[in-house]
């Protein structure tokens, strides 16, 4: 296999050290991946910061660009604006097992939850793997999520691993990228589990490279002709700068600039749900605690994160595309890797300089 | 145990039969109740009809009036303007075992979910009956969920069963209620879960009761000084209205004002979700089956619903606390009966006709 | 004339001094009233604060509870989570003139409004009073506008004055009402614009006399039978707690459980929306002036806001109906006052202390 | 002057005979233009079909991409669903004129209007043309409305006319585009106002343009460096495919996915509103006369439509550019066209065949 040259660089804004979520500091991501035979799946965890995000809710807000998904969690995050467990991903049928193991963590470290202290809200994303993987085994435990969350650090494996292992993105295989941009004085990264679009809409750093994808899926016969997309994409964005929950709402928004650049127009299958979070405070769960206060960004500033919310968007998409291997799993079904499939492609230019 | 006198009757709309959400033709009410020691909980389903809502889909809309609630499935029903699963109510903490049943029962009728065809949105709600019931235990099983849909018919038991085995409604045992009016030509029906509200703040049937409420149980130290509530309503509207998703968004939001007449402030840490379905027609699952072709009620006729809503949501609130027994669980834990805490109240006047 | 005893207090929570939004430090109301034969209608002004809001902005935000309305400047609200302007309240056709004044007096303050500087964003709500007073001949006028702004102050006059000259509540005379909560630390106010209800609906301090009004209207065939109610009614709440956005937008929420303890379903023909701002802070429009840093309240602390945004409403309303004199305007339509309807009442019983 | 190469042709669906929004039959486009001086500005108005949409009104949903913007109208719309004025575009200084404007319209052709029949709902767009016009003139009048109606019809003018006339798009003379594409057996059109973008960001058909857009601009010294976007787009989709209120928001949010293939981010200071009507049946005011019985479209059947919404959208802003001719307006600006900036480029490619 001859290697894909680099991906193209997204935007004129320079990426963090990593070119991942975990940029912005004291963000974590692990992974816990099932890759055996019918079951090609797993979990993914992001971690916002070192502690128990329990008592030291994290600021955050989301955005539906498309409702047909079955996450849990997002009713509250809405009304509260806070985060109160990590993130977590994985596939449709999973989300109860991921959920179930969200609360049992959340009681072990805090043994009043639903006694005397209040209930916690699980917050897993998913999204539909069924092609690769065997859904209907629900595999997913319990345990799957604290290895997950144990292993969670700042290297964050990209492609088909964790929730990403089974996933499809324009009919190769997909599953989970990350990148990051500064934007003035703050950092803001994106993680994505993608697993949407057609094989003829897809645009790779610009280049409408939908078609021929297309014709030479359709050449292997690695594609089913009349296939109807039923993907989804999970969009997480971190970011250190200063923001409240309406602001959050806004750059959540901003991803969905950056998944319609690569040819999605968030098809009627497919649960597009951006998350935006905070790192630059938190809110104690302990009335008794202070609350932060925090003077948040004025809103003239925030054009440069938004920016950096569609560009960490579009190449962590393009990183996941980029990292993913070729995989085979329920049925013998297989997607085929842009890195097999395109591996004669050129080398794309090197960014220009910002004007 | 003298019994207390018939409950008040709200508004000047005529109840049906039952006066109950199984008025609503086809709607189907049925519980599981768990009740031995520290587990004082259940599960209880509303089937908006008797075939499969997978297949045959029905049209809904919910808004959250207080989002501090961890239900599973809003996401979805505000996207695609239906139910593709029985509703199903529950403890907190269950949601998850909950979801997983809803999601192998919709396997076992139809094996291709997740596989070619595409996945189920399970649609569970939650109250927290933690002082109650212990819901660490997690003690709700896929089997609990099934008994209380194979038990689902017309004859609706109220009070602590079901999912409202271990509620609590001002500080009294609450639990289920339901009631139904007729609108016009239509019917609608609510079905509550009531786990909400300060016994100061109880206002039965136009009777502000808070202050001797709260004094009759201060005299029997049932309820802890200071005690911050953590409850959330859950409220359901059937009608057999033809009214598309928007209208029953907005049918929806005055199940709002029929609770506020009670006295809740919808309350910070309450979920306080409505949810409304019509069971005029169906969609269906298959494309290539004809859509229904629906004369929707005329916006300009909808009046006597949004009355009807707010009147049988107060009603179903009301007789969810009539029929309330008293139930002690765990850590010796209890919640008195409004009618054991209040059996020498007189009767309520009858109400008066429409004006 | 009898006067009609004082009005019920509601709730058990202490007014302010003048029980009144005023009683919020800064907030200033003012009205410019139009009554002369087929005119009977005008404006009505909040500020919240004596500077001027295009430079320091008021964190807001509003809760559509029926959006049967015609309402400018929600939108931008909606987004950025700010007035930039004082609130505004009209009649319906008037709703254009009045825009346009806020576009011309900030255009005077700040002349590089739409040119250097970004444009304004005009904010007003209205209620329909077209059964007294002629909409069609737009009568408002932008200097009725200034002239309202220039009026406004701590005083608060109520009932058929400002943009309540021409509104109904009930089918009794309605129009502007306010009142003042403390909830702990901070103070609460809420002004009214009411124009809406069916007489048979109306609950007055916790006594349904819809059935009597009712009765006592057609009686002196003040209303005709059958006429739909085509009001609305425009809830503002004033709070010092410092709030962000996303809190405010929970605070509104609670008008609606005050407006529906007096009865009202959110009919379908009423533009019903509340809007909730706080003192405590500012933001500024230059972007290099220092943001605020403001420990908002915590969350766990909120409930007496939103016992008080209730009570006050409930109580706004009321006061709004015991203020409005009997108003005869368009082709000798006439509204007659609760006052001289009801002048025969007994007293209501003073409000018992909080339990 | 070089005329421009044909422009580049988005997508592979079809577009309609005359890539115009009026391929949608009865929907019409009218413009009223002032250009003189320093007024250059005007008024657009859309309308959905030939009668009196307050009689019979025509289903309709707008989604808010970026609230910054001072639209009137869209309370009633998300209410209600449907429009029941033509749909205005104007500058932003201007939207109370054109909203009084159309209502004396609709008293005039409805004299109830207000007194006993209800009144009526303006709905106005604007964007920001203050670098050329100049806004606080407030030039518009009810004349120029009536006369932009009075115009519509199937042929439409695009680029710097009607309210596009003091437009600018990425540094560029920006204003009216508008495009259509066949969606199965359904058409679909765009009408856009484009008034956004930064010269860097600017993709044009698939091209990352900017970098050099932008660095001719700097050689003609037509842009002050540093200037912060204050730009608009409103997005008008119109199709004949029978849908409801609720899919119709779904299809809105897809010409966001259009508007961020040209490099827009949705920047915090532009105003991004998309509205989507069908044309396929209407509801009718008089509660009196029967409702529509109207087969929507099958969910699963949508995603052509979707890909017609965000292609038709692009075409549009592409048109928009390519049609705009070069303007001097206020103070001596100027905004330069494309045609005359880029007139030495290449031809674009014919677009491949769909896959």
């Amino acid at each position: 296999m001859t290697p894909l040259p680099p991906p193209p660089r997204i935007g004129s804004l320079a990426p963090g050290p990593r070119d991942a979520i975990t940029d912005v500091a004291g963000v974590a991501v692990g992974h816990c991946t099932l890759e055996e035979g019918d079951l090609q799946t797993g979990v993914t965890v992001v971690r916002p910061h070192a502690g128990d995000p329990f008592r030291d809710r994290v600021p955050a807000a989301a955005v539906v660009l498309n409702g047909f998904g079955k996450s849990i969690g997002l009713v509250q995050v809405a009304e509260l604006g806070v985060l109160e467990t990590p993130i977590a991903l994985t596939n449709t049928f999973s989300v109860p097992a991921v959920a179930q193991a969200q609360i049992r963590q959340c009681v072990a470290a805090n043994p009043g939850t639903g006694r005397g202290l209040q209930t916690v809200n699980p917050l897993v994303f998913e999204c539909n793997d069924g092609y690769l993987n065997d859904m209907q085994r629900m595999a997913v435990t319990e345990q799957h999520y604290l290895e997950a969350f144990a292993g969670a650090g700042a290297d964050v494996a990209q492609g088909a691993v964790g929730a990403g292992r089974g996933m499809t993105c324009f009919g190769l295989k997909g599953g989970i990228g990350t990148a990051s941009r500064r934007a003035g004085d703050h950092m803001l990264g994106a993680l994505v589990l993608a697993n949407f679009g057609k094989p003829g809409q897809f645009v790779l750093g610009g280049r409408a490279v939908g078609h021929e994808i297309a014709a030479r899926l359709a050449a292997r016969q690695r594609r089913e002709a009349g296939e109807a997309e039923k993907g989804s994409i999970i969009l997480l964005l971190a970011t250190d700068a200063p923001l409240d929950a309406r602001q959050l709402r806004r750059l959540a928004l901003r991803a969905g600039a950056g998944l319609a650049r690569t040819g999605s127009v968030f098809g009627h299958s497919s649960g597009d749900i951006a998350l935006a979070f905070s790192t630059a405070y938190t809110v104690p769960l302990d009335a008794d605690r202070p609350m932060p206060a925090v003077a948040m960004l004025h809103e003239a500033r925030i054009d440069p994160l938004f920016q950096a919310a569609a560009d960490t968007t579009e190449q962590a998409i393009v990183h996941a595309l980029w990292h993913a291997r070729t995989v085979t799993g329920r049925n013998g079904h297989g997607r085929i890797s842009l890195t097999d499939l395109a591996s004669d492609w050129p080398a794309f230019p090197e960014p220009e300089a910002s004007p």
